[in-house]
C-alpha cells in the first residue's frame, strides 16, 4: 500500500448516559468503580434487538468510544502521564492520554442488562470510565482466551493505582446523601470511590487547600485536600 | 445529547506490512499463530520517536484498525460465527465478526521490537491477525490490571479454538519449505500454524476434497482437506 493518508468516517453507533457530567474525576481507566454505572444507548439504525443476540452469554463488554470534548488535532507526541506524578513525558502511544492524534477511546465493562425502554435499546453496563454523551463507534464482546494477559509487562501501570486516600464527608455533604438515599442510594459509595482515586491533576497533587468542584447526576460536588484526605464539603444542585 | 447522527473522521496513523496477502487464512483472533509476525509501520506525521518513547516497557499493545476491504455499509445485524459451525445466527455486537455498521477490528499483539529503517518508523509485532496493508487507527499500550479478566464469562467462544487438525506437507510443498529456508525459516511452521485452525468457511467444514488457495508472503499455498488432515499440495509463487 503506498504510504498515503487515508480516512475513514464513521458514525457513531450509541451514545452514553453516565453520572459523570465532565470529564474531570473520572477514573483514568475503567473497572476502577464498581458503582460506576451507565447507560449505552444504541442509536437508529443500530438499535435492533437481532444485533445484540447472544451478547448476553458474555460478562464483559470493551466499547470503542470517541473522547468527548477533546478536539481533533489537539494530539500531542509526548505527555505526562500521572501516574508517573505529571513530571516525565512519555510517549502518546505509550499512554492511554485522550490527546491522542485518533481520539478514540477504549474501555472495558461489565454488562449488567440489555433491555427495550419507551422504545429505546439501552446496555446498562458497569465500571465505565466515560462521561455523558460520550459517542460510541463499536463494542464487542471481550474474549478471555485472546484479551487476557495477566502476565504482560506494563511498564509504569504495573498496577492499579493505590486507592489509600480517605474520604471524609463533612455534616452538610452527609445531609445530601442521606436526603438522596432513595432516588441515589450508592451516591456516598459513589463520591468515595471517585475521590478516593485523587483525581487531582499529578502537578497539583502539594497544593493541599484549593477547593475543587466535580459534576455528577444533578449535582455539583466540592471538596479539598486537607490533612492527608479528601474532605468533603458540600453537595449541592447543578447550576 | 441529542440522538442525531454524528460522523467522526480519523486519518490511518499506520499501516500494517503481514505475511497475509488475502483474508482467507488469517486466524480469527490475534494470538493463535507465534509465527505471525508483522510490521507496523507509523506514517507522517505521526512517525515521530518521541510519540512511541516509554514503548518498550511494555510488552503488548492493542491496534485498533479498520477491517481492510470490508466495504463500510456491508454491516448485518446478524452473522453466523464460524465457532458456531456457521447454522446459528447471532448479533453482530455479540461477535467481532468484519460485517459491523462501523469496520473497526481490535487485535491484541507482542511488541517484538522498535526500529527505525530507511527514515520509516517500524514496530514489529508478534500474532498479529492482520491483513498486508491494513490501515491503521491507534494503538495504545496493554494494561494487565485494567485489561485481563481471565474469569470473564465468554458465551459462545469460552476457550480458543481447537487446533488439532493436522497438517500433511506433500513432496512439492515440503521441497519448496527447504529451498526457501534461508529467507524464511519459518514457512513450514507458519504454514501449519495457520492450517491446523481449519480456515475453511464453516459451512464447507464437511466438504473435504475442494482445493483452497491461500495467498502468504510472496506465495500462494494450495490445499485441501482429506481423510481428516490438511493436506499442503503445492506452494508456488504468487501470481
Amino acid at each position: 500500500m503506498a504510504p498515503a493518508h487515508r480516512q475513514f468516517t464513521f458514525d457513531a453507533i450509541g451514545v452514553i448516559r453516565s453520572p459523570f457530567k465532565e470529564k474531570f474525576g473520572i477514573p483514568r481507566q475503567s473497572g476502577l468503580m464498581d458503582t460506576a454505572e451507565a447507560v449505552l444507548e444504541l442509536l437508529p439504525p443500530y438499535d435492533r434487538e437481532e444485533a445484540v443476540r447472544g451478547l448476553d452469554g458474555f460478562s464483559h463488554l470493551w466499547i470503542t468510544f470517541v473522547f468527548h470534548g477533546v478536539r481533533q488535532g489537539d494530539w500531542s507526541p509526548t505527555v505526562r502521564p500521572p501516574r508517573l506524578g505529571g513530571n516525565q513525558r512519555l510517549g502518546v502511544f505509550a499512554t492511554r492520554s485522550t490527546h491522542r492524534p485518533n481520539p478514540i477511546g477504549l474501555s472495558l465493562v461489565e454488562i449488567a442488562g440489555i433491555r427495550r425502554e419507551q422504545g429505546r435499546l439501552l446496555l446498562d453496563v458497569r465500571g465505565a470510565d466515560l462521561m455523558d454523551g460520550t459517542p460510541v463507534l463499536d463494542i464487542k464482546p471481550y474474549l478471555p482466551y485472546a484479551d487476557a494477559r495477566p502476565d504482560a509487562r506494563a511498564g509504569f501501570a504495573a498496577a492499579a493505582p493505590d486507592a489509600q486516600m480517605p474520604v471524609v464527608f463533612g455534616p452538610e455533604a452527609e445531609a445530601v446523601c442521606t436526603a438522596r438515599a432513595a432516588d441515589l442510594p450508592q451516591l456516598r459509595r459513589f463520591i468515595e470511590q471517585m475521590l478516593r482515586l485523587d483525581p487531582r491533576p499529578a502537578y497539583q497533587a502539594a497544593s493541599e487547600g484549593r477547593v475543587y468542584g466535580t459534576a455528577i447526576f444533578d449535582l455539583d460536588v466540592r471538596w479539598t485536600v486537607a490533612d492527608g484526605a479528601v474532605q468533603v464539603l458540600t453537595i449541592s444542585p447543578a447550576a
